[in-house]
């Protein structure tokens, strides 16, 4: 029998317990052996819950059990979740966690200790939620360099940009729905500001490049700007608008950024929607691969976590490699990148074709039936040029990358 | 430096020496140390090919030089190439392979002296090429009792059935066209008739489940009575016709079958078109997911054996282990399966509608504009008692699982 502790009794971890419960008789066969909850660290008490004689306040009741073989973290933050993850993995017990913020800051570090321990550090369910992407990445694509990464990386920005898509409606109600239905948090600002899709970007590319990608350096760009209107417009390219955390190799440069894209039925993140996920990979040798499934949510989530401790428990006193340095991967200046924009100008088409064939050379004109505007898509253009160009309009009204 | 040698110069067996070279130091950083390909083993020699001095004729050359550690077989066919591999495991030489046949035939057995001899038999490259599904299937949903495996295994079949959709032709000229493309073989029995497909689901179902399951038992049914008339029912109703391996567990009894199948848009596989491949699985805790990529072609599929290989080189004697025993798993009879079905009976709506009421209830009619037919699509129904039906009804011109 192998002792499990899990750290935060909340969606993610409550989920684990669950998983390692319903399933108990096939993870312990697929394991080798029986997986025992010992313990579960977390501030509340639980009364009434099935698992509530295992509840601790303590952490060094669980960091100084040397039964306690694998912990599991659910906690989220990087404080005190990075400390406790540290610590545990210094004491020899491998730790398999669903924490984006912490991998994304501390992965390379952790990975290290792991390594010297011959323990292992896992985090299948950082991201994606359920869909295997991690282990796929650190296992699966060694014949090949990656060229592109592009994920629809967040469930509560998929179900609002698709809910606008499908009824037409704006972001802030659709927003509120999905507060109240709990797809999205009270303060959502990490989910719609694209940060948490950063984070995940983040660990994605790290492992791509074997080398560490500060999420701080990716440019980052929410869905807050996203209205009825440009969805209108989408429609009417039959386009769907996602927010993707992206990077791409060009050369020897390799560009990272969170944003809205519009993507038509050609590609295959199309017509993943709603709370799911989808993470696009190119290799050079195996070309296009698509990942898909729940990206969130408690069971799907702890699926990953259960089926990393399972992995965990297989490998016990063994590390197995990844490459993830603690080298500073440069990331290219996102001005140098080179896009398709689609840009939303106020006033009519008498009083804008000549102006933004003079700026931008011949342009896709849009139509929408939107009255007043202009609409058009641009060629491929750096972003930095862009950028000029569309403050020398001066009366741009949106603006969105094309991926087509 | 670690020496491999190859088994067969064929299509897959020079793309894994092509992925080796063209990527040669990012794979010897991921690999921990150099890869080099010793000997290539083939009855052809290769005048002006690059690697000519490394062909040799005689397999023992292969086999009784220590230095080699890992052996790739790419050669096909269960003969010669299960002698081969077993000899090369008993030798203590990990191998990777692509070989459907062999691993559907004799999959338990090698992995079981793979465990022995504390080395690997790996074989990510048998199922959907360049797509990593056997490695998530044994590592990464180890949480999970795995519900249903529905598969777009075989580019062949879907390049011809989303033609014959897109271009509204019918099977002879599409698969004609295949064959002057490369895309078929000359004779195409394998592939039209679902005997590829029923292979690679029997492997996956082997895995999904940790005992053999023997492809003979499962159920196959080919493409070569799909017609143009099909396709056109299948567009009214918003359908595409894919050809699936599947297995399901309902309750404690796991279906199998390989046949073709009518989904519509909300499947996560609709868009899964020309010689692509997809798979779709379904576990109890992280729900639905979907892989997709090049389930074949040259570079593809060599890339998920030199990931293969890759992985062996990080354990070269250490055994990585998995579940597929040697007890058979007993399919339950497919005519206890439940199914609703398109049918297509000669005769209008006037001579048939009462027939098919007091046959099968109320049925949901379907409108194609074909003349002289009645075409429905029935309740969910046991796949024996609608056989028993269709021979009351005697007019049935055609008949196709649905799973919408």
């Amino acid at each position: 029998m192998l002792n499990v502790s899990v750290l935060g009794y909340g969606t993610v971890g409550s989920g684990v317990v669950e998983v390692l419960t319903t399933n108990k008789e096939s993870i312990a066969k697929k394991a080798g052996q029986e997986i025992n909850v010992k313990y579960i660290l977390d501030l509340r008490d639980f009364p009434g819950d099935p698992h509530e004689d295992k509840v601790v306040h303590d952490f060094n009741v669980i960091l100084n059990d040397e039964d306690v073989q694998i912990v599991v973290e659910t906690m989220g933050g990087v404080k005190p979740a990075y400390d406790f993850v540290k610590a545990c993995l210094e004491a020899g017990k491998s730790v398999c966690t669903s924490n984006k913020e912490l991998v994304a800051k501390h992965g390379a570090e952790l990975i290290a200790i792991a390594k010297e321990k011959s323990i292992n550090f896992f985090f299948e369910a950082s991201v994606g939620g359920g869909i295997p992407i991690i282990r796929p990445m650190i296992n699966c694509l060694n014949g090949d360099e990656i060229e592109e990464i592009s994920g629809i990386l967040n469930g509560t920005t998929n179900y609002i940009l698709t809910k606008m898509s499908k009824e037409g409606l704006d972001f802030d109600s659709v927003l509120k729905d999905a507060q109240d239905k709990g797809y999205a948090e009270r303060n959502p600002e990490a989910d719609v500001e694209g940060y948490d899709a950063c984070r995940k970007i983040a660990i994605l590319t790290s492992l791509a490049y074997g080398k560490q990608v500060d999420f701080e350096d990716i440019y980052t760009e929410g869905i807050t700007k996203i209205t009825d209107v440009d969805i209108k417009y989408a429609n009417a390219l039959g386009a769907a608008i996602k927010i993707f955390g992206s990077s791409k190799k060009v050369g020897n440069d390799i560009y990272a950024k969170v944003a809205p894209v519009m993507i038509n039925g050609e590609h295959p993140l199309y017509s993943v929607n709603d709370v799911f996920n989808g993470i696009f990979v190119k290799g050079n040798m195996v070309g296009d691969l698509m990942f898909y499934g729940s990206g969130a949510g408690k069971l799907p989530t702890a699926s990953a976590v259960v089926a990393d401790v399972v992995e965990a428990a297989k490998s016990l006193n063994a590390n197995l490699p990844m490459i993830w340095e603690n080298d500073k991967l440069q990331l290219a200046d996102i001005k140098e990148a080179k896009q398709r924009f689609f840009v939303r100008l106020s006033g009519n088409a008498a009083e804008n074709a000549a102006k933004v064939e003079s700026t931008f050379g011949k342009v896709q004109v849009v139509e929408a039936g939107v009255e007043n505007e202009y609409a058009f898509i641009t060629d491929q253009v750096k972003e930095g040029e862009f950028a000029q160009k569309a403050e020398q309009l001066g009366n741009v009204v949106s603006r969105i990358r094309v991926d087509f």
